[in-house]
């Protein structure tokens, strides 16, 4: 049966590769790669630097594979991404079934960890749900998440405190008044200023764990103006931008 | 002045261990190995055999640090976890005075990751709040969290969705009604089990990544038992256990 690794690599730092993704990259005898335009091309990069710097002597190959575009999320945010993976299912399934011999070992390479909002896994999932024979395996990696405490040097969680992982849009329903430390992601409308009004301390990072790597912390009242300044910056700069941050209220243990 | 890398050295898994981790290992003079006792004998040995395979030939050295033990928690929790730290940064504070020379790098390997429910950040923050010089570093780590969502090949949040990191002590309060996932530590109550009437999925695992590794999933009501029963037989068998798990509404998304 065809077999399917899919390996977490870290967010931004080659040196977040564990031992356990080395492995695998060394089993693998294709690696597919999703074409996200041009806007993650150091992406892309940093990816075929993992490979040739991490695997031995061993023949392997990439794949590139046509990544659809995303309709833009309206009301219907759900609908608009189930429709989107439905198509990045097909996508995969051409690929895979052109490219990966029955008994060969096939390889996604995801930036961060394969668990913490990306699709690799659901759409593997949904391929295997409708009948795509396919073995798989999943390698966790470091994530942004992770990136962002050891960078700031902080814990994740107060002293038995929950934590509440969260992305952008859904903060902008509000910071939940039962919550300490909320960690957004995926949020490209810098939110965090909406929130100026409360007493929360802010740890943002950019690029986290790669080479332009840039952190602030302080009050979010006092730095909301120069993390949105510096982010805009820096999107500038580089022709894209990732960012994430931790929210925190200063009394919450 | 003094040095301090605090190494998440991933949950269980050797393999789990960065080549960022493998770095600061062999930057280390010596290593300061808090002394929790004969349940976690098993632990202990891991960490010796981590730095074992994954220094090169250098020097270093171990010094245990006696760990106060922590008062049983009544109705003050933050108080009694506050008065152990104190207890802990003492410990700490002495450990460090006397046998980390002005020149050296010391190191603490943490299991999991730095920032998650652990602290040894807390305490090192505290002990230079107090006057105490030391430069310091965090490595982070693969969680247990990563672990368990790897070992059962999900993904940790549903599309676009929040996910609530909390403990067995928190979750007695029940399951928030607007989160659709929760990942829950420190539970050694099974606390799970008091919700078995919800409409659940439950993703339990223990010994993530290690030899031991046992996990188990399915509708909350149908495996609670299994769970509990399987739990308590390993707790046994072992002298210890170390478990986690995650919780999900079906419906979430």
């Amino acid at each position: 049966m065809r077999k399917l690794l899919i390996i977490g690599i870290g967010a931004g730092n080659p040196d977040f590769v564990t031992i356990q993704a080395i492995k695998a990259l060394n089993r693998a005898d294709v690696f597919f790669i999703p074409n996200k335009g041009a806007e993650k091309a150091e992406l892309q990069q940093l990816r075929l630097e993992i490979c040739e710097r991490f695997i031995d002597d061993r023949d392997y190959r990439f794949v590139d594979v046509p990544m659809p575009k995303r309709e833009a999320a309206g009301s219907d945010y759900l609908g608009v991404v189930r429709d989107w993976h439905e198509r990045i299912e097909a996508s995969y399934r051409e690929a895979l079934t052109r490219e990966l011999d029955e008994d060969q070992c096939g390889a996604f390479l995801v930036w961060g960890d394969p668990g913490l909002y990306d699709s690799t896994i659901r759409i593997i999932d949904a391929l295997r749900a409708n009948g795509f024979a396919l073995e798989y395996e999943v390698i966790p990696g470091i994530s942004s998440i992770q990136a962002l405490t050891a960078s700031h040097r902080i814990p994740l969680n107060m002293i038995g405190e929950p934590v509440l992982i969260t992305t952008g849009r859904k903060l902008a329903e509000g910071m939940p008044a039962d919550i300490g430390t909320a960690v957004v992601m995926l949020d490209g409308e810098q939110t965090f200023a909406r929130l100026a009004a409360e007493d929360l301390d802010i740890y943002w990072g950019a690029y986290l764990g790669a080479e332009g790597e840039t952190i602030i912390a302080g009050k979010l009242a006092e730095v909301a103006d120069e993390i949105a300044a510096t982010r805009e910056r820096l999107r500038q700069a580089h022709g894209w931008i990732m960012d994430t941050y931790l929210l925190r209220r200063p009394k919450s243990g």
